[in-house]
């Protein structure tokens, strides 16, 4: 029996940089050796792509390269072992509706029904883990999905309680409290619970990959993390010193509320392993300046492993073979990782 | 006479690490030859942090140094040439009233009272601009003094229309149309005339550093900069795209509203020469990030130069002689240059 783990990609929008980042991984040694990737997504549209694309210069090698085998939503539901690298075909969407680079609710749907589908499976325990290409949110809202991306998706399909996501390089950690609301909505959403979730599903994580004790630093909300109250309206007070005492109190090494503009040049020369951030632009600043190409991200507190790669849709290079796939390349190794420890619950 | 520009230093607050900074400024030959200093301070807690400083590691060469002349205030005001460093002694606290690492009113007081004398001097063309060591907020705010900082210090005392922060190094410029209130507040005091103000003030400044014509970058507020309206109350529709729209009708280069967490890594490879930013956090996290111990701070929009250190008083080192003083240094740098297209205006 095969001990690699059987990873579920998905294909993200059909009119990004989706499909040509998933073809590659399809093919690439270094993910080969670690996983069996199966791609959820539309064979036609994935076939027309690597048409495109090997005409244009990294792209060339990909139509040389020998075709996965692919199976029907209906096939793949009997299918029993998984040794090779598969395409699950949704047939979500034809080929012919897709403009590379286009806003529209049908790629939005159809990259919904990779998720949904590749969720099913990981839930199923077909799959080890799920790792995704980049949806568009606006398709997404056109196509009447009521999330704001990925992690909510996520989240309420797997019915996990709580949920928050992380951003994980070598260069720099971070986890979220909010993600995709607006600047003055994001602290309507904190709560010292929120805050401590976040923090045990941090430590959690981290002492998963790390295989120690993790040391994390919680963000202030306010400039200089308000400055004793200077500042704001006692976010820090109210909120974070309540957390960081309670998950303190746990025996877990949290420290905060920090200064924010400092925080992670601490980190990032070693003092703190991950970072607890307030807001989406709070942890995705510095996290993208230090690992633009190169970053995780990862939903923690769910039944099942989900990675993904740190970028978007890339729309204006799509279907012409530039996209880097060095961050789905991460997304899959660290999806291996943290499948490592939980090979022995898998069925297959 | 002499064609160096005469800039002020202010001491900054006695407790922390601008007495020591400043010493050493006084000395360095890399500032000695660009500017004549003159010192903005207490003449007894000098003598004593000299006195100290000398048995540490690093600042056991200033002692030996030679002893820059000393004059009173009303001493100051007769001092016809300024050829060589001076300290003007403005007597604000006793030396026996600091203590090193401590917030207190007294020193908040003092802090305030060498930033008000460099001032007038500046304003009435005595030295050329004025360069400030860190002032801690608590302690001004203990001294009743109504300001949350140098900024808005230097806005109310010089009368400036209009002002803002600029954060300055070679690796990154960032411009602010907030800085110190709280998070909840920030988007309170935007508006399409704050945002124009500040890119206006941008482009005049790049424009004397670079000698030609800038490139700017101005954020979105929420995440993605809103992603059309999806996250956030159209601030980037209400704000930012009208004073975009009005700066480049002038004819400056001005691109915006910009996706937050993508813009800092497109300025850092090239393209844009300075970002402006509409909350704290949204500049300094990533300034920080690039330039943490070389940044320097500007004041856009007063009737005088003024350049600041990028770091705060560093209670924790202060009196010690570990403190770092190439921020000091590229300050006074950055105010020479600005300084080199004035002279012609100064009384001296």
């Amino acid at each position: 029996m095969d001990s690699k783990p059987v990873l579920g990609l998905t294909m993200g929008d059909p009119a990004g940089i989706g499909p040509e980042i998933c073809l590659r991984a399809l093919q690439a040694p270094d993910v080969l050796k670690r996983c069996v990737p199966v791609l959820f997504g539309d064979a036609d549209v994935l076939e027309q792509v690597s048409n495109k694309v090997s005409f244009f210069g990294a792209g060339a090698k990909t139509a040389a390269m020998a075709r996965p085998r692919i199976v029907s939503l209906t096939e793949w539901e009997d299918v029993q072992t998984i040794t090779e690298p598969l395409i699950v075909d949704c047939a979500a969407i034809p080929v012919s509706n897709v403009e590379p680079g286009k806003v529209s609710a049908a790629c939005g749907r159809a990259g919904y029904v990779y998720i949904d589908n590749a969720i099913k499976a990981a839930l199923k325990g077909s799959i080890h883990g799920v790792v995704t290409a980049p949806i568009h949110k606006e398709s997404l809202n056109l196509a009447g999905v009521e999330f704001a991306g990925h992690t909510e998706i996520f989240t309420a399909l797997t019915g996990a309680k709580r949920s928050c996501m992380m951003l994980y390089s070598d260069k720099l950690t971070v986890s979220m409290a909010t993600t995709h609301i607006g600047y003055l909505e994001a602290p309507k959403k904190l709560s010292t619970q929120r805050i401590v979730n976040v923090i045990e599903l941090t430590v959690e994580a981290m002492r998963q990959l790390l295989n120690r004790e993790p040391r994390i630093g919680v963000c202030g909300l306010n400039p200089h993390a308000g400055e004793h109250g200077l500042f704001g309206n006692g976010e820090e007070e109210n909120f974070i010193v309540p957390a960081v005492a309670q998950t303190c109190a746990q025996g877990m090494d949290v420290s905060g509320p920090l200064v924010p503009d400092a925080v992670f040049t601490s980190a990032q020369r070693g003092k703190y392993d991950a970072i607890v951030t307030l807001y989406h632009d709070q942890g995705h600043i510095p996290f993208k300046m230090l690992a633009f190409d190169s970053g995780v991200n990862i939903t923690l507190g769910l039944p099942i492993i989900r990675t993904s790669v740190d970028h978007g849709t890339a729309f204006d290079i799509a279907w012409q073979g530039k996209a880097d796939p060095q961050s789905l390349y991460s997304a899959i190794r660290v999806a291996v990782e943290l499948a490592s420890g939980k090979l022995e619950h898998a069925i297959i």
